[in-house]
């Protein structure tokens, strides 16, 4: 019945560094400047995302394009990265450039981890996107990587048909081979934006979009990645924040900033206790699973079903792969 | 145009005890522990129901289900109950246990008056809900009885899916004759850790979905249950909890302690004022009814529709039922 | 893709009075009272709104159906009007009384400018409300005015179904004709009634129903006015509410008394660095259109969408069209 959760349930015994990418901070880096992309691997954050959107202005766009396709092209000669993911966010299918962006990023030999593709309003959409896709890199291709997806909510519309987005963007991954949708950001400017909404530090505005937002990802088993946090010098606001975010279900937030970085990646780190139970759940799990498989797992004197598994599993991951990396 | 509504005002100038049953507090009882199950006749609160769920440990489950088909069975011989209502709470479908559940209390000459289902995620699963209670009790008898059916919502899913849900549920006791929906008990417990939310006092991490959880019940004229309040010892915040859910709209809350009885009903029943306007309202609507049905009913100086007609005679039967049995 | 969206943006290099009506505050003035009809032309307000609902008493509204209608019979004779718009809110109708109401109003020689329509909750509804219309002005006297359509949200039930209501109302004018759907109005009153709420000043009851609500306007393009402020006294708590919706994204507020309309004109005008930076895009947005439409706009460093550009013209509309005036 939930086959988006089944889909995710067939690797949950496997802890492996493919399976999984914490993605508590996501930092995005201009892919204009030379002296910036030479500093990349270095950067160390879960998520380091090269920008071709709103991050790039028009006039550097064609530079960054080629700058980016260079990167990915000469890929393993940069080394090991400090980053545990990268991806690159290209333009909205609604601003024309999108195809432009995937015809050069797409000469390298190289894909990046993820691809961000933002703006994604209407269902529609979606077909443009995969053809662009398809056109520049080929199915096959496609289909043969392990890239990932991560796409933008940013409008009423896009708010309110999101359960449809996001059924259809899985769908084409099922039966077409796009790439796997693995996270969901809120990008709460334009949001903000479209629905003339002022912002506010404490962000009432936004609450409804916010919370509706987290209950669509996690109904569909998806990161959910929450806004910016504008005021760069404001570190106790963005810390309140960032915990907010994810006591209400946020995987990661969007970082402007590698001054943001420590305190997102901190507060979005599980406490120890939570880690403890986390583990020990598991490995009863993965027992339980190996001996007697039609009965109920119970774990410390109550039953456990598979929101509580998918949480833990979701703990033990951020934390055992963010400690190998150290 | 408002078919559950439409179907709910046939009844609504009888305000008759089977019609309406007020479920302020919400108590479980453990069904393993026959010493416990001795003093349910004597325990007063609206609805008290009988636990074969999370309250029910794996390893008594089997012992439970024995102890409430024995209690069901030998009914009469309790004698009057002090509640308004006696429930069981069965297992949800996707845990398995449900068909052994059922099996066990159909063997009981008596039903219960109400059965409660958990974790209802999907309209699919209410199929096989549906087909589990009929294999068992046969559909005569589930049609026979004057039974009613409560569900929990307890996941994201079901949450974005839960109008969807309900008319599924509604429509399954007008076509097939199933137990008829009465009222919708928000999981928080589990809907938290579905999303990974951190429960917080002030609660405000569920603000959209305890609020899209009444709006949902109340566009299907249905009773809705409010989140379990943890804190047993914490009286002051169960009371605060309690009159923010009344404020908003819930007609009930859960109950895991009978200390938590008096405080949840007492925030729950109407002030006075309300039940003078509601009387007085239901006097003259009674009298409108039995004159001139063409015209549009005014009361104290403002037209009045089928919403307030319903809150008036919500709180009208809540406020006689409760006195009747004091 | 955006079908909404884009039928509004042809108009988007029009600024003119026609396309754009402010409605800050949005004052009913009861139709039963021909002294205060009569002091109509004078009432300096956005949007003024001659009553035929939950405003007029049951044993008035036959008297003020005549008063409105020969009101607008006579329209020319009465001058310039101080207000923006003239509109007539009639019954809704699951009160039985719209066809009455629409019977009368159609004796007129004119049309007011805008339609209220309260309590639509249902897309059958739409047909039934579009039929009265068709039957007593007939349809080409429809499809050649100006008139303007808002209709209201005032239950649980249209809550929930709101995108499919507002969709199905907007199919109603390019199909068939019908008044075109300018704004929707959020009836908290029946909204409150309906789920059983009780109000508080602070409002937190009704988060989820207004935040939604603005969302649901805005993925349409449409005018969103917030709930009417019951005090009439405290000027204080309606500026802070007023202040509120704005922030979230209303366009205006109903207003039930004229002492309140400063206070809310007020609150629901931009601030002038706003203004400024609107008036400097939208000139920018109109040079770009008119030279080199294939590229995408930029301003002040940053790429402009559409959602940015319709924030800018309706912040333009606003001023240039109250300044006009004064």
């Amino acid at each position: 019945m939930r086959s988006a959760i089944r889909a995710f349930s067939t690797n949950v015994t496997k802890t492996d560094r493919k399976g999984f990418v914490p993605r508590r901070a996501l930092l995005y880096v201009p892919g204009s400047s030379e002296k910036v992309l030479a500093k990349v691997p270095k950067i160390k954050v879960d998520s380091l995302v090269l920008e071709l959107e709103d991050g790039c202005p028009l006039a550097s766009k064609a530079q960054a394009r080629t700058n980016i396709a260079a990167y990915l092209d000469d890929l393993p000669s940069k080394g090991d990265h400090a980053c545990f993911e990268l991806g690159v966010r290209v333009n909205s299918v609604s601003s024309g450039l999108l195809a432009d962006d995937v015809k050069e990023l797409s000469k390298a030999k190289h894909l990046p981890q993820v691809f961000l593709v933002p703006k994604v309003d209407d269902p529609d959409e979606l077909a443009a996107i995969w053809d662009i896709f398809k056109t520049n890199y080929g199915a096959e291709r496609i289909q043969n990587s392990k890239s990932r997806l991560i796409i933008y909510i940013e409008s009423a519309r896009a708010l309110l048909d999101m359960p449809r987005l996001l059924a259809t963007t899985l769908n084409l991954h099922k039966n077409a081979g796009f790439f796997k949708l693995d996270g969901v950001v809120f990008g709460s400017d334009d949001f903000c934006a479209d629905l003339g909404m002022s912002r506010s530090n404490e962000g009432t505005e936004t609450l409804y979009a916010r919370q509706r937002f987290v209950t669509c990802c996690k109904a569909f088993s998806l990161q959910a990645i929450d806004s910016v946090y504008i005021d760069i010098k404001d570190l106790d606001g963005l810390r309140r924040q960032s915990i907010e975010g994810k006591a209400w279900g946020f995987d990661g937030k969007q970082c402007i900033h590698p001054t943001q970085i420590p305190v997102i990646q901190e507060s979005f780190l599980p406490p120890p206790d939570k880690i403890e139970w986390a583990k020990a759940l598991i490995d009863e799990y993965i027992k339980h699973e190996n001996e007697q498989r039609n009965t109920v797992l119970t774990f410390r004197g109550s039953m456990v079903d598979r929101p509580v598994i998918l949480q833990a599993m979701n703990i033990v991951q951020t934390v055992k792969y963010i400690q190998e990396s150290q």
